[in-house]
C-alpha cells in the first residue's frame, strides 16, 4: 500500500463521510471536505482531512451546528459583519467570502468581520480564493486559546493566523499564511513523540519561562492554560516577541473586536457554541491603475528576490505560497500524501457510515 | 545641563532649522518638525530630530526636493495612487492621509499607494492621524535596504515597517508599529559601541549565516550589499523567519506593488530621486456597527489580556501603543529627552543658521 490517494476519491469520501456521518447538509460537506483536501494537497496535513477528529469533537461538544444559516447582521456597500450561529466553519466561511467579492466588485472594497463561527481550515484558502478574482484577499481568524503574551504566563490568544493573498502576473498568486506563534503545535506533538529537544523560543512553561523539553511540556499542556506557545520573535522583546505578540494582538481586534465577538479566551466554552471570529477583506487591484500592469510589476519584485544571492548551502529563495502550489501540482498528478494513521482513520469512519474505502494508489 | 528640552522649544527649533536650512517650504518644515519630535518624545530616538542628519543627506544627494507639489495619478471614491515627485516625504504622507481621511468619510474606506517619496518618519504616527478619526489605520512602507530573505545573502528588502492603529474605547489607541526585520540598524550600533555579542537572529554575514560580532559586521555593512538583517523568527525556517521574511513582502509587494513603485533594492539610486514608496489604509469603524460598542469590545479585549497571568519576574504586559504614550505624556510634562550628542548637533545647525540654541530645562 502506498501512502498516496487520489485527490478525487479522497474528496468525494470526505465529503460523503462529512454527509452521513457528521449530518452536514450536501453543501457544507462539499466546501469543508475541498479546503480539508486542499491543505493535504498543499502539504499542510496539520489543518488536512486528519480534522476530522476535531470537527468531529466540535459537534459531539454542541460547538458547531450543521445546517444554521449565516446572518447578515450590519452592512454598508463596502462591509459585511455576519453572525455564523454557531454554523460549519467552512461554511460561514464560504458564505462571507463570496458576499464579500460581489460587494467589492461593485464599490472596490469589502470588509467583512464574523462572529459565533467555527474553525474555517486554512486561512489561505480563504484569502486565494478572494485573489482568484483579481483583488488583494486577507483572510485572518482567532482561534481555540494556544499562546501566551510577552511577559505573560497565561494562554489567552489563539494561534491567531495572518493570511494575504496577492496576484501575480504570471497566473501565480503571492500567498502567505501565517500563524502568528512561532510554530503550530502539531510541530511540539512532533518533538515530544522523537524526544527531541524544542528551540528556544518555541514555548514557555507555567512559570513563562522557556523550556525546550516537550514531553515534559506536553504532559501540562492540556490540564492548565499557564504556560502555551509564544508568539514569532519568541521570548520578551530582545528579539522581537513583543511584535509577534502584536501581530496577534491585530489579529483579534479584526476579528473578535470589529464583530463584537468572542476573543480567543472565550471561545469553546463548555457546550456552548464554538463563537471562533473571522475577518476578511478584499480590495480590488483595478483601484490602483491597470491591473496587467500592476500584477507584472508585482511579478517583478518577486523574480528580483527569487534570483537575488544564496546564503551557503542553500539554493532556492522560496516566495510564500510556491511550496504549497507545486506541492498541490504534484499531488493532482501522483495523489495526495496520507500518513498511515489518517488513512486508517478514514476507513475506519468509512466501514462505520457505509462510504467505500480509500485505497492507496498502485495497491 | 540636563538632558531634557521643551517639547515646543524642540518643536519650533527644529522646523526653523527646516525652513532656514533645509530649504523646506514652511509647510512642510512644520508637519516633518512634528513628525520627528513625536518620535523623541515617544521614546523612539532612532526616528527622531537626530534624522535631520539623514534628511540633510537627502537633500544633498538630490534624493529630496522640497517644495515638490504631490500628484494623484489614480483615483476612484475609495483609493488614491500618488506620485510624490521626490517632495518631502512627511508632507508626501501628510498630503495622501488626508486625502484617504476625507475620501473614507465619504466612502468608508480609503487605502492608498504612494510612489516616488522620502523617508517619513515613523510610521505609526500617520497609522494614529488616521484612528484619530474613528477608524482603522495603516501606514507601510519600503525603505534602503536592509535585510536578507530566508536562505539568501544579499541585502534586497527594507525595514518595511507595518504600522497598524485602532482606537479603544477609552480614548486610548492600539498601535502596533514595528519594523519586519527583528530589530533596527540603530540596536546593532549600539552593540558595536558597547562590544557586546548581539543575540542569535539579528544578522547574517555575506555567507548569509548568522553571525554575533558586531563590529566585525559593521566592518563590512556599509562596504557591500551582502549580508544584513535578518526579519522577525531569524534565521531559516524553524524559528519562522520566513513568516517574517514574508511580513517584508508583504508590506513591499503594498507599497511598491500597487504604486508601482521602486521596490527596496531600487531606492536611493546615485544622484536620483528617493523613490521610497508607502501604503495608507483608513476604514471607518462604523462600518461594523457602534462605533462605541466596537471600541468598548477592542479595550475590554485588551483588559483581558493587560490583566492576564505574568511571567516570573515580569509584572506588567505592555499593550502596543502603551509606552509610547506613556513616554509622551511624561515628555510634554518633564521636556523630551536628547542625548547629547544630538542636542550639540541641533545648536551647531542652530549658530549655522542663525536660530537661537535649544537649552536642557534646568540648565
Amino acid at each position: 500500500m502506498t501512502d498516496h490517494v487520489d485527490y478525487t476519491d479522497l474528496l468525494n469520501l470526505t465529503a460523503t463521510l462529512l454527509e452521513r456521518g457528521y449530518g452536514y447538509t450536501a453543501t457544507e460537506a462539499q466546501i469543508t471536505a475541498k479546503v480539508l483536501v486542499e491543505a493535504d494537497a498543499r502539504g499542510i496535513p496539520s489543518h488536512g482531512v486528519s480534522r476530522l477528529a476535531f470537527y468531529r469533537a466540535n459537534l459531539d461538544q454542541g460547538h458547531a451546528k450543521p445546517g444554521s444559516i449565516p446572518k447578515i447582521v450590519h452592512e454598508t456597500p463596502c462591509s459585511l459583519v455576519v453572525d455564523g450561529l454557531a454554523g460549519v466553519g467552512c461554511y460561514v466561511a464560504d458564505f462571507t467570502v463570496r458576499k464579500a467579492i460581489l460587494k467589492a466588485k461593485t464599490v472596490g472594497v469589502c470588509q467583512a468581520a464574523v462572529r459565533n463561527s467555527n474553525h474555517y481550515g486554512i486561512a489561505g484558502y480563504w484569502a486565494e480564493i478572494i485573489a482568484q478574482e483579481d483583488m488583494i484577499g486577507m483572510a485572518f481568524t482567532n482561534t481555540y486559546i494556544a499562546g501566551v503574551p510577552t511577559f505573560g504566563n497565561l494562554r489567552i490568544l489563539g494561534t491567531n493566523p495572518i493570511a494575504v493573498a496577492i496576484p501575480q502576473g504570471n497566473g501565480q498568486i503571492f500567498l502567505l499564511d501565517m500563524a502568528t506563534t512561532t510554530v503550530t503545535h502539531g510541530k511540539v506533538e512532533l518533538y515530544d513523540r522523537r524526544h527531541k529537544p524544542m528551540p528556544h523560543g518555541w514555548v514557555v512553561d507555567e512559570r513563562g519561562k522557556v523550556v525546550t523539553d516537550a514531553t515534559a511540556f506536553e504532559k501540562t499542556f492540556y490540564q492548565t492554560n499557564f504556560g502555551g506557545h509564544l508568539y514569532i520573535g519568541g521570548e520578551g522583546e530582545e528579539s522581537g516577541g513583543h511584535k509577534g505578540f502584536g501581530l496577534a494582538l491585530l489579529v483579534e481586534l479584526l476579528s473578535s473586536g470589529l464583530s463584537l465577538g468572542a476573543s480567543s479566551l472565550n471561545t469553546f466554552p463548555k457546550g456552548g457554541n464554538g463563537e471562533i471570529t473571522h475577518f476578511f477583506s478584499a480590495t480590488r487591484l483595478d483601484l490602483f491603475g491597470d491591473p496587467s500592469a500592476i500584477k507584472d510589476h508585482v511579478a517583478e519584485i518577486l523574480r528580483a528576490i527569487r534570483e537575488s544571492g544564496k546564503a551557503e548551502g542553500h539554493d532556492r529563495i522560496y516566495i510564500h505560497g510556491e511550496k504549497e502550489a507545486e506541492a498541490r501540482e504534484k499531488a493532482l498528478k501522483d495523489g495526495v500524501f496520507l500518513d498511515e494513521a489518517t488513512q486508517n482513520y478514514l476507513n475506519k469512519l468509512a466501514a462505520e457510515y457505509g462510504a467505500p474505502s480509500i485505497k492507496g494508489l498502485g495497491s
